[in-house]
Parts: C-alpha cells; structure tokens; sequence
C-alpha cells in the first residue's frame, strides 16, 4: 500500500505583494515565480522528492525523504533570498488526495493565503524514517505518442498546447475523481501522476478514457519506490520500455535485474 | 488596429536530449526549464516583451520592441550557458492567433523539432521600428472573483488548482475560437491574454461564456500601448480599478491622465 | 581619445540587513549576491555593457551603451525579485578611473552606504548616443601563460589561487597607479582591465612589471570598441592570437578584414 | 582536533570550451560561472557545508556532513542542467592545507584540468558518519572595522577594494603559511576562514600582523562545528559580540546557553 507524503507550499500574502504600492512588472513576476519554484526543485530533489509549478504562489511537493529539517531549512532559505516567504502544510495517506487535504487544512487552519499576519507556517509531521517503505510511491510518467508528428511539427505552437492540455486535463479530472491520485503538467507533453496502487486495468481504463473524451493517445510508464524520484526513475525508464516495445503501459519494477512487464489487458 | 508580433521559441531536439543516453532526474529537468523561461523572461522583458511558460520547450513570447539582434542575442546566451539550444520562428499580423501560424510555420519548414540536424533557425522578419505602432497591443488581465475565498482557503490546492484550470481553459478556447486572441496563465488566479482590437461587449462575452461554462466567475482590465509591457501594466491599473469599482471589465487608455473608463453592457 | 561610463552599483544598507534580526545563513548569501551579480550581468550585457564581481555588495558595470532607462529598469528588477534595493551612481571620463570618482560621489553625496534611509539612489547622466564613439572603449585582456601546467596542475587549489591572485593584485595596482586603468579578476586565470588609451609599450611594461613583482607571466589582447562587449571581444580574439603566434602583446583592429597587429617593443 | 573535509571541484577542460568554436561573450561566462558557484552554494549548504567563489572554475568547499552520494547527486545535476561538467577530489585532515593537497592530488592524478578525456572524476573518499566529532570544524569570520565610514564611504569603490582586498591577501598569505589555515573573502569586507584549533594569541598575531603589513584593522568571531555551517553560525555570532563589546577576538562556545569568551591578550 502506498505512503505517500505532501507538502502543500504556499507563498504568504503574494496576491496583495504584487500590486503593493503599485502593480509590478509582469516579467518580474514570472522571473521571480519560476525561479521560486526551480529553488524549490532542487532542494526537494536533493532529498529524492518532486514538485511541479501548478499555479506557482501554491505548490504541491511530493516529500517522502523530507523531514523537518529539510522543511525548515527550505523555508528560511526562502526568506533569506527573496522578497517573500513561505508557508507549508505537510500530510500523508495511502491516497495523494487524502493526503493534500490535510496538509492543505494545516494552511487553512493557521490563516487565510492573504492574511498579512500569517507568515511562515508549518503545519502537520513528516513521516518518520522508520515508517517509510519501498512501496510508499507510484509514480506514472504518461506522454502523448508522437506529439511531435501529430501536434508541434503540424499546428502553431497554442493550438498544440490546447491540443496537449486538453488531454491533460481530461487525465488529471479523471485519476482525481477516479483514484485520488494527482497529475502535474511536466513540460512537452509529459504528465506525471503520484498514485495509489493501481491495477494494469486501471491505467489501460485511464488512457481509454482520455482517448474518447479528448482525442489524444497516451502511453504510460509505471515505477514504484521509497521516493518520488526513485519510483518516477523507473517510471522513465518503463516508458522507455512502451516506446521501444509499442506497449501503451509497462511496469518497472526496479531491483538489480529490472523485471519490466508489459502491462496488457489480456495479462 | 492591432499589430502583434510574436515569436515562437522551441528548444532544439529537446525530448530526444531529455532520455539520451538515459532519462534524466526529473528535478533537474524542471529547474533547467522553468530557468531557462525565467531568462527568456527577462530577456524580452528589457526591451518590452511578454512571455509565459505554457509548455516549457515550447515558449510563445510577445516581442513587439525585440529586434533581430535582440532575438540573435538571445540564442547565443542559451547557447552560451545551456545544454541545449533555441530555435526560433517570427510573426506579425493584426490577430494573434495569425501572428502566431506565420511564426510557427517559420519552424515547421526549417525542420522538425526532434531534427538533430536543425539547431538555431532564425525565421520571419521582427518588425521596423517605423512599422509600430501605439495601438499594436491590447493586452487583458483577468483575474478570479476571491479566489482566495472561494478556492484557496477552501479547497485542498489541487481541487483549487482544477477550478481554476477549467476557467482558465474556457476562457482560453473562447477568447482563441471567436477572436484569434491568445490567453495565458499567469501563476495563481492571473490570465493574460494578448487580443485583437475587442469591444467592451466582447470582453463582457467572454466574462459570461466562462460563467456558464466552467461556474468561474472573471473580471477584467485591458489596456493598449506599443509593447506588452506598456499595455500589459496598464491592464493591471485597471483591473485594480475592477477591485475597487465592483466593475468587471476597465479599460485603461493610460497618458498623463489616465481615463479609466468602465466599460459596462449599458455603455 | 576613450570615453569610460561606469556605474558604481551598491546594494543599500546590506551589512545590517545580513545581520538583522540576527546572522543569515552563509550559503544563502552567498547564493542571494552571486544571483544578483548574474542578473546585473546579464542585464548590462544585453546592451554591450561589462561588470564583474569585486566586492558583491558593490559593482563596478562599463555601461557605454545604457541609458538612464536601462539603468531604472534594473533597479525596478532588483526591487521586485530580492529582498535589497540598488542605488547607483554615473559618471564618465576619458580615464576609468576618474569616471569611477565621480560615479562613486554621487552616492557619497546622497548618504552612507548604511543609512537605512537612503535607497535606490540615481546620480549622475548617462551618455548621450550623440557623444559617443567607437574609440570610447579599450578593453584589454590578461591571462597567466600556461596556468593550467604551472599551476592548476601542481599545486593544490588554494595555492593555485594565491599565486594567481598575486599577479592579479600586482597587474591591479600598477594599472590603476600608472594609468587610472581598473582591472577585474575574470575568474581561471583571467583578468579584464578597462583602459585609456595606452600605447604598446605601457603593455609590455605592465607585463615586465607584473614578472618582477610577482612572477606571473602574462600576455594580452587588447580591443576597441563602442561599447565594452564589442572592444572585449577583439580582446579575446587578440588574446588567441597571441597563443597562436607567441607573441605577448597582441591588439585586433576589428573591422571586416581584423588587422592583427604584434605590438612588439620594437615597433 | 580539527578535521577538516575539503573537496577541489573543477570544470572539465573548462579554458578551452570557453573559446571554442570561438570565445564567448563574456557576460554569458560570468552569468553562467557565477550561477553554477550559486547552486553549489545551495547544494552543499543543506548539508551543512560551505564554498566560496574563488577562482570560479576551480572551487574549495568544506564538505564535512556530505557523503559520497550527495557529491555524486552535485556531479549529475551539474550535468543534466550546464554545458559544462564537474570533476571532484576529496580529502580530509587536521590542517586544511593538508586536507585539500589530498583532495587537489586526486585531480592531478585523474588527469589535467585541460584534458579533453577527462571528465566527472570522483576521487578520494568523504568522512563516515561515525569518523566526525563536534570539533571537526574552526570557522573564523573576520571583517573589516569601520569598512563603511573607512573605505565605502570616502573612497571611489575601486580603490576601496583595493584596500580590503590587501587586508584579504595579507590575512590569506599569513593564516595559510602559519597554520595551513585556508581565507576565502566572502564580499563586502568578509573574509571566512577555516582554521585548526588555534589559541587566542594566534588569532590576535593574525590582526596584528595584517595591520603592519597592510594597514587594515580586522576584528574576528571563532566557532566550533560539526559542519562548516554550525561552526560558521557561531562565528557570524561572536563577530557580532566583538561590534558591541569593542573586543577584536570572540569565540562562541555554543550549547544551549551561549558562552561567549572574549579572547584578549591578558587572558
């Protein structure tokens, strides 16, 4: 059964700061966010974590592997180097949903996002080393096939985004209702998923699915792992596997001698 | 009447680099994208110029102030301190959305995206300084009715993420479908879009087709000038107006003294 | 006859912010001050201009070719992406060191660098486009003969670098007292000195000087330009003949067909 | 006793890349050294280390706290997100200078720093958890008396670091002939130092022996660690104790009930 733990980050008063005294700069402010967000890719890299941009002023982290140090640490870094702090709420659950819902009720319960006296929170306990397994994260990494062929080489660059982003849409809706597992946007056209132990049918039903709702063929490369980065390496590694192969979803399960298993709904 | 120039960005055989000679850990994959974005952000920000993430390897920036040796410029640093390098296709006309096909077409015809053999294309023509105009951008900002209230302090981030994801994608299908306008998320509860010459009913269109669509409810501030930059801050001024007047679309026509003028269905 | 503007850039009251409320973590400041370095880097280099680091709390840019916008806009950057604020001074002379001067009085003049209430102070005009020439600059460019088999290779790092930075900080103090002439350590085994027009023989001098005094060998590629990007440039290329032909004085003419010249002391 | 982890990072055939095809702007070389100094500042930070810019394309850090992976994790990052590649020696000693002769030896025997072949070497092995005690690290953080009303304030900025930087050489050439202390000037007028354990009187030797030989007044906060950051906080602290009390040495001996000692010479 998976463990997985989330930390849901969230800048302190942001909306109100970038218009005080006045509005400012656009392209400060996507300066400012992405580079934010690329500080925060590290650091919970470093500890085997991942996290993705989603709306940039709200995070969402996967961080089996950060304890509250590491949380701590991140924080007053933050602090120490821009003109924003840094807010955390941090939970864990068998389903990534379950899971956000606390560590985000961590925020909501010390303040509103625009309470200029709520700053610096951390809410909610990083699991312990000794409640932490192997099986704690499945990671799915989906890419749309050939998007190069069928959407970049083909259409302008927004309508292959709107193209790319409808599918993705359709995913994260579907897995969220479905499992309560959680997608992010990586770039291209990659999403990758944190999930619950799902079954081959499950992710077969999951591509089905967006294929007649939005139009867009989707392969799938599953890992699972004490770490989000150690499950999403096998997950790369898998879609690596349906590339070659052709298989819409692959399996990788890891060890010395990787056993990687075409994943089919006759298995 | 509007005269957009756009610029597509692509990263050079990108995907391909991305697994070669294996996959690469995936936090190192988002730091280089989103701070190769931030660059690119500030790049085109000296000299006036808007651009958002969308698909991070793709990037669609508004470059009306960029000349050809400012976009030159611009791939040598990526080329000089990057693993990867830029190619990149220009395009002008008074729909963005037709900006845009003339800009991406300049790639499509040098070559693919996963070519190994096409690196550093430079296609189209920016514009002459002669050739702009103080009316070539109209730039909208929208934001979300109390976001803050409604989603963020309410929601687990990822549910306020989806809500918000489905206004934005309404928005952006309508504004692209009716009027050829390209619309971009921002960070947060912040679309910007980049417009043909709109009416005030347009905009009041818009507001009312996400509404009934996607159950957001939007607001609105439009400004125009002779970058993204100028018109894009004064879209901010103007929404500010949106808070403070309960007024959902403003207009900005900036100057000395600026003439915000509320732009309701009576008018 | 050269024309030097420089900018003295100072964050405003950095030391007590870097103790207040009490000492902030040496990593994160070293990382906050190198990013910001990087920033004002690639800011002033987008139009031609040179800084290097010295101090990190105050910078010394060769900004022929910004205007006080340019200038402004990087200001109104720092101020919305760190939590410090830039003032700057301006000031221009045919020797660098008299430019400095006056650009580093007009910060004396507006208050300490610890008063808290002194921030984001501009002092000083830029250069008109009208009053500049392709003679302006004259950059010259230093590296020790063979650092890597002389030094890198043989001796531990720390070692390495003070016999480097003996001959920097001799080549430094004989340019700076003999010509008003300030060079910067590149980094390696390089160092960049901004110049007033120095006949060869001033060259050699500084090299014979710099063996005498610290036992460093150098060689040298000297450029002119409009601005510091353009004169440095030449300087570079110079410097590569020089590996080329031996020769330890070297100075490139540019233009379409370069004119190398050997400035040898018996020309 | 001290024992001290240092490792030599250097980028692989670095000189020549920069001129290859051709030399590269310089902008771009301190934008990109600097940035890749930064993230090694981060990286080795949350380990508790420390690293200083020195020559950029050779850095000295103190590594006690990270283990191999964490340095191999440095290595891959490196990789996945510059042009460039990092080789790496590692030693550990009492003396610092003896520390880094193990860890630069490891890159001597590697190969040259210029040699094509050779990239992301990994030599010498870091200290097992269960090697590392309390006493591990002595930090010395000196600074400047009165830099501010002395240099910053009256002197164009040139020539203020003229004089800082040979407070810096004279500190630098007498703690490493000494005592095989290693300086590293940490901007403004900072200079940070790892140490043996050294008495009083050496530490007041040093301040007076920098002002005969250059005229710089420096006072100085010692502490003790298990990591250069633990060691390094207390000294930033002491160095605060020497602004208020006036004295020029303090060691912090840290614990839950700081006990400050003010290190004078009648003591």
């Amino acid at each position: 059964m998976t463990n997985v733990q989330l930390t849901h980050l969230q800048l302190d008063n942001y909306g109100p700061w970038t218009v005080t005294p006045e509005p400012r700069r656009e392209m400060d402010l996507q300066t400012l966010q992405t580079r934010l967000f690329a500080d925060v890719a590290q650091a919970v890299g470093r500890d085997g974590g991942y996290v993705f941009p989603t709306r940039f002023d709200n995070l969402i982290a996967v961080t089996n592997g950060l304890d509250r140090r590491a949380h701590e640490t991140l924080q007053e870094s933050v602090r120490n180097r821009y003109p924003v702090t840094l807010s955390l709420g941090v939970g864990s659950a068998a389903r990534p949903a379950d899971a956000l819902d606390a560590a985000s009720t961590h925020l909501h319960e010390a303040g509103s996002a625009q309470d200029s006296d709520r700053t610096e929170v951390f809410g909610g306990e990083p699991l312990s080393r000794e409640a932490r397994t192997d099986d704690d994260l499945h990671v799915a990494h989906f890419d749309v096939d050939d998007a190069t062929g069928v959407y970049t080489d083909q259409l302008n660059e927004y309508d292959a985004y709107l193209a790319i982003e409808r599918g993705f849409s359709s995913l994260a809706r579907h897995l969220r209702t479905e499992h309560g597992a959680l997608a992010f946007f990586a770039g291209g056209d990659n999403v990758i998923a944190v999930c619950p132990a799902l079954s081959d049918e499950a992710y077969h039903e999951a591509i089905a699915h967006v294929r007649a709702d939005a139009n867009v063929d989707l392969k799938v490369g599953v890992g699972t792992g004490l770490t989000a980065q150690e499950a999403g390496m096998k997950a790369k590694h898998a879609l690596e596997h349906c590339r070659e192969s052709g298989a819409p979803v692959v399996r990788d399960h890891g060890g010395k001698s990787p056993k990687l298993q075409i994943a089919s709904l006759d298995a």
